[in-house]
């Protein structure tokens, strides 16, 4: 099985998530009124790795960060906006899906990441249309095969051209020996609620389903004649638009993040990664607000993407991401935060009370968004709160995110600021639940939802270490003679296990309680398929993956675990 | 990595799940009025494969098969018994857990396998208190480790002796790089809903937790000295058998089943295993009941273990016990009956007129399990439904199990029988939920719930082929010309592909809507365990599995994934 990382393309030395339209090589962003238009018109040549060409509309992980910048960019950038139809700019082909020869030559790292982004992005487009009111619709013209059938599944509204020809598939398993992994087989059942032995026929048929069968079977949601098409899209975008919530304002440029690599870590302007390759840890140090919220949301949108509750939400998302793609020898990230938590609060409270705005809503969708990323991130997560910390309210979700959590018990020999506190908001009962439906302080209080009350009625409370262990919110309260020792042990220690033992581990104990579509797509299924991806059957050297397009008919183990 | 299969120990051909208290050697059970005890005394040399010896009371495959017989018994032969404790007959250790050189040097198929059948058992565990009123109570004394403290936590109340000494732990991350994979780590976090930072400071000390702070965190239900345990334990067994709410009657013993090997395939009385190793399927016959149920309740137990619909449920229980664990290479179960379905319907009708007696209530919540341990057998599922068959009720409940189904339009050329229907009783909208809390038919029609409730109104209605595919009861219906070469050619494409794939496929759509702790156990779990049980890092040659014991540390890949 190869499992060696394949060359970066183009002279790239790291995977990168930031671009912007004008940089795009796959998509085609356009604007008519409340109706975009995001049309696939994928670069052969412009693949993120070395050898394979990106045919057919075919995508890799370069295609999904296009993708979700533009996703990203529509939500705040173009909050006049209310529909978005997902196009393809090619013939007879809507999307081909995930990049055969790209997954076939691709370390099993890389196919786990590239499957747990291109998730969390389809997952966006469902949080955008139930929270933001932006509605997506398909238009599949063609062949909508695979991942590009798992994109339409994420849309509102899947219209197919019925000309006898185009079809939707999910060929995975007879033609590849994987799984429709991008939340395919979960959207089927789940979302669709395609009956379930209409659903096993649908897998296994390469060619896929096409016509009346495939609205019959709650594949798709209408057919068009191809001479129809574009006036139905556009009686179905104006429909979709008449009944959209979304809000209404100007809209924020999301300007380029401030970003420097240095050899041993990344520092933007309020977000600071320090790596320890030795250790295998990376520090994560995030900085509060300098000033106090804006008096009202023209304000906030006056400051834009460099409001720091915008920009600390934008850097953190790119820095996780940055260390999850690029750094897969790091095992541990500790949070740290530095800043005035009363600062924090006040931001809080102006989210709270400016629910209502667009941007403010838009940059609390995105901070729920950035902290499910932070859930499924498959590095043990620490948080130490430390003096000088402002791990108040939203920036406090980073303490109850974490796997542990350690607190200093009075203040540091020679450091002459106070002890550290940490308190609650309004933003820990309820705005950033994680992807199974809980808010994180009612998932760490399962066995005594009582304490979820209690402490809402605490909140604004500054708790030093003795109270916040008291009150479960911190694992370990530490004074500064075992501070130093126990934390340094602990990490060590982590980074001593089986980094695949701790996936699983982390994976298990973070989401107590109930499952959702959403969370069953990261469990249940990409559980399954990350099993998938790592047997012979698929990527073994006579495996469906390696084999594809060679000629040679794959070589299967038949025996059933 | 291993990947070949171990020889059996003792002579046996075939791993066997029948079994008598007289052939135990592994389990003593005794009874004392309404508390029994099963105290675990393993026999190291009475592994079930050769090349390990089971100390300090770990386990393999052929001790829990031993522990599910004996629990099997206390449902049917001893109703009297309200209480039990789980034991262990070795001083200063409970249980040790799965035995490491059994998994270390185990194929794959097995280790899954493995932990599929010991899941199903401690699933049972908790369903004989939740619906037989049947409690469990552990008193661990001594090291209660891994698997042995994941048997503990499937009971209803877990004493822990107070002698400091004496732990629980989930030492598989640290020591074994895998995971507490048999319900561990989903009962922590969401049945004792342990708090999550607790529970991973819990899952990654090797030593495991005792005392005051087991209780603290929720780990433990009480602890005990020593000096009172037989007291303590007397008094819990007293007040749990107090509040139990169990039926009483006359046990039933259960006698041994009738059973043929052959060459090709196993003879029942009730069912009939054919198997077809060229085309890699097994068919599986069903025969209904001759006689119609007996007038009541006591008719019932004087037919005891010979009644149609108990030895029909063992006899099924055994015949998919037996595939799944000695046919790895057989891919597909073909489900097929005869007999007359008014006689079915009749017995379902019994069921439910006597769903208070506690023999009728043992037997359909062994269906429900028989049912359950069909959905989660990773082969795929056919149902045909042919002339002479009897898919009523209870028995239609293996229609709607399986991946797709074919009904006869109309009777097969040359054979006098007529068309064959299918119908509904009130066995399809209750009593048989899945692991995930839904009727079959509510999970089949997720997207329409009417249908469910139309359906209701046609209990008893004899639907044919084209009534049944109408009413969305069964995938195709098909005349005689075309029966033939589409069953064979379905049959023959399954067969051609990815078996690894197929079970991901399988195990994703059958499942559609919400999970329940057992339903996670199957799916987040047991998924991300297999996942790791490929990993190098727990079997690889220096992995930490294969390195146990030997003096050597493992190597592990740091790379996170």
């Amino acid at each position: 099985m190869a499992d060696e990382a394949r060359k970066l393309a183009h002279g790239a030395t790291r995977i990168d998530f930031q671009t912007d339209p004008s940089r795009y090589r796959h998509w085609k962003l356009s604007f008519d009124g409340p109706v975009a238009t995001l049309a696939m018109d994928v670069d052969e040549n412009g693949g993120l790795f070395e050898g394979y060409l990106l045919k057919l509309n075919s995508y890799d992980l370069g295609v999904d960060i296009e993708l979700a910048d533009a996703l990203q960019r529509l939500r705040f950038e173009h909050p006049e906006v209310k529909v978005v139809l997902m196009r393809s700019a090619k013939p007879r082909v809507f999307c081909a899906g995930a990049n055969i020869r790209m997954l076939a030559g691709s370390e099993h790292a890389h196919k786990v990441n590239f499957c747990k982004f291109t998730n969390e992005t389809r997952n966006g487009i469902e949080d955008s249309s139930e929270f933001s009111g932006l509605k997506t619709i398909c238009v599949a013209n063609g062949s909508t095969a695979g991942g590009g059938y798992e994109l339409a599944l994420a849309c509102d509204h899947i219209m197919l051209v019925d000309d006898g020809s185009s079809a939707v598939s999910l060929p995975e398993v007879p033609l590849l020996a994987v799984l429709p992994g991008t939340g395919g087989l979960t959207r089927v059942v789940d979302k669709r609620k395609v009956r379930r032995d209409h659903a096993d026929v649908f897998c296994t048929i390469e060619e896929g389903i096409k016509g009346k069968r495939a609205v019959d079977w709650r594949l798709v949601d209408e057919i068009v004649p191809l001479s129809r098409l574009d006036e139905t899209v556009a009686e179905r975008a104006g429909e979709f638009a008449a009944a959209s919530n979304r809000g209404s304002g100007k809209g924020v440029t999301l300007k380029p993040l401030d970003r420097t690599f240095r050899a041993d870590g990344v520092d933007y302007s309020l977000v600071a990664v320090d790596i320890d390759r030795d250790g295998r840890v990376a520090t994560i140090t995030l900085e509060g607000p300098s000033d106090l919220p804006p008096a009202d949301a023209a304000g906030l949108a006056a400051q834009g993407s460099d409001a720091w509750i915008l920009k600390l939400a934008r850097e953190l998302d790119d820095a996780i991401l940055d260390l999850r793609n690029n750094a897969y020898e790091i095992g541990t990230f500790v949070f740290k935060s530095k800043g005035d938590g009363a600062k924090v609060a006040a931001w809080d409270a102006f989210l709270e009370a400016n629910a209502g705005d667009w941007l403010a809503n838009e940059i609390r969708q995105y901070w729920k968004r950035v902290l499910k990323r932070v859930d499924v991130t498959s590095r043990t997560l620490v948080t130490l709160v430390e003096p000088g910390s402002c791990f108040t309210g939203l920036l406090a979700e980073l303490v109850l995110a974490a796997d542990r959590s350690y607190m200093l018990s009075g203040t540091f020999e020679g450091d002459n600021r106070p002890a550290p506190t940490m308190a609650l908001t309004s933003a820990n009962f309820g705005p950033y639940p994680m992807s199974h439906g809980l808010t994180r302080l009612a998932n760490r209080f399962l066995a005594t939802p009582e304490t979820v009350s209690t402490l809402e009625a605490r909140k604004g409370e500054a708790m030093d270490a003795k109270a916040a262990e008291a009150a479960g919110l911190v694992t370990f309260s530490l004074d500064d003679i075992d501070w130093a020792d126990e934390v340094r042990v602990y990490l060590e220690e982590r980074a001593s296990y089986s980094p695949d033992a701790l996936t699983g581990l982390e994976a298990n104990l973070r989401f107590a309680g109930p499952e959702t579509m959403e969370s069953k797509i990261f469990a249940r299924l990409t559980a399954w398929q990350n099993w998938i991806f790592q047997r012979p059957n698929a990527v073994g050297e006579e495996g469906a993956l390696r084999r594809y397009g060679t000629g040679l008919r794959p070589q299967y183990d038949m025996r059933r675990v």
